[in-house]
């Protein structure tokens, strides 16, 4: 398994500063995003408020902070991450690509998306889980339910329709709700979700046109809800918590960027990227020097 | 007295940031600094880990980062500030160049300098002063000690010259060291500062080599001591107190860059420059739409 110095979730302005910075300091660096691309910035034709930079498309904005942190020397990972756990003398990531381990992670996952659905946070782990790939063959032979606020949720549920017994897809919002490509061996649900059922484990999935008893629930949306991705930090107001040096309160694990509230800005993520970086950087030398004084 | 919509006290990177940004939000800004320079950026001899922009020398960037903000339609005013008064409409800066008013304040002054002098804090308008051209008229024909950390200190001492009784120059740091333009009317002191004395008023400064009787002191530093220039401001650990949205608890007055502290960096500053002036834009509308309802 890859071992790093500092992994970093997001590859927004916010990641990618964190990257540059990291570098700076001479840290192993890696960046793992499930594209190397800004959604929000791609959507922004004239940005004219990042200071020494001329007025340009976001588009072009983000190409040249992407050279950069190229340049930098980071590592960079095209990947789904659906969990980090904390694994004593580092953080493993299960990823869409394999595992990758490090001794500090920067969170710049961009706009928060919160678990929604009633029932879903309680039964994480319980049935509930994000990422076909990971987790489908936990379920094989099983009955589960995709719910789809993303795109790519039709591949994974055609992916499981591979491996369990029933597959039922619930197109969950605009995002999920192109299923031309869904494999007929996938259910298409009708309704939307009102809520995931069950006591301990999940039992079902109850959408306005009735109840869908299942095994398991795969909720895919375009990036895991932040306060799933590492058991431990604090989300409110649809912001990930942090103090001054963007520390969340869990060992060694910062955030940055958009995912840490408003105003989602270049500038001001790019700056917070910054001070996570020297902020892991500095939590990376104590943890080692720690570590060695031990032995 | 020019009218502003924000005033901003520095031109650092925070303070040019704060500057773009306060116009894109489209509010008359006026950028208030003794120089248009930054003095630590000018000694970096290159600086490679602001995103976005090419490894150059901090002479450069700054340059760079000039003409944005001069770009912006900010207007900027060379001047020492001296103190920032709430009248309750706006706040009045008294400067070297005159007042300036602004519903809102963005300070960005650069690293703190803190009253230091046993005595100085307790006693800042009863004899203690930290602009000759403002406060100098107050002493015409009495007795004053200037305290110089700073170089420009000699020239504050001649200018008392000219107006005071008896000017007594105390040369207290390496800045303020060069008395070769000192004029031969002024005194000139030997021994560094003990303390400022005085009950209520000051009566006299204690310098290691004895006591100087005077009516007023004049303590020069490159920057007025941050908690002196807006009353109500906290400092600790030599840092403007500030929350996420860089606002400092007094009504409509913001902080961004090294005077919150550290890291002292680049794109930290920028980010925090940003933050500040979509802050301070939202309170300044705030602010005039409730004066309008009070009409």
């Amino acid at each position: 398994m890859a071992m790093y110095d500092v992994m970093i979730v997001g590859a927004g302005p916010a990641g990618l500063s964190a990257a540059v910075n990291c570098r700076v300091r001479n840290k192993s660096t890696v960046v793992v995003s499930r594209k190397f691309e800004s959604p929000s910035l791609s959507k922004a034709p004239l940005i004219e408020n990042y200071l020494g930079v001329d007025a340009m498309s976001g588009r072009e904005l983000y190409q040249r902070l992407l050279e950069h942190a190229r340049r930098s020397g980071a590592e960079f990972l095209e990947a789904n991450v659906t969990g980090i756990y904390d694994m004593g003398d580092s953080y493993a990531a299960l990823t869409s690509a394999g595992d990758v381990s490090a001794v500090a992670v920067i969170l710049a996952t961009g706009t928060v998306q919160s678990a929604s659905i009633p029932g879903e946070s309680d039964k994480v782990g319980m049935g509930v889980s994000y990422c076909a790939t990971c987790d489908g063959p936990l379920y094989k032979g099983k009955r589960v339910v995709v719910v789809g606020f993303s795109p790519h949720a039709v591949e994974e549920a055609n992916f499981l329709s591979e491996i369990c017994s029933e597959v039922t897809y619930v197109p969950a919002s605009r995002g999920g709700s192109d299923v031309s490509h869904l494999k007929p061996a996938v259910n298409l649900a009708k309704g939307s979700v009102k809520a995931i059922l069950g006591d301990m484990a999940v039992s079902g999935v109850e959408l306005d046109s009735g109840i869908v008893e299942t095994d398991g629930v795969f909720v895919i949306r375009e990036s895991v809800p932040a306060e799933r991705l590492v058991e431990g930090i604090t989300v409110k107001d649809g912001a990930i918590e942090v103090d001054r040096d963007m520390f969340t309160g869990v060992p060694r694990v910062f955030a940055a960027g958009d995912c840490t509230g408003r105003p989602w800005q270049v500038a001001r993520a790019v700056g917070q990227g910054q001070v996570a970086a020297l902020s892991a950087a500095r939590a990376v030398d104590k943890f080692k020097a720690s570590g060695q004084a031990d032995q």
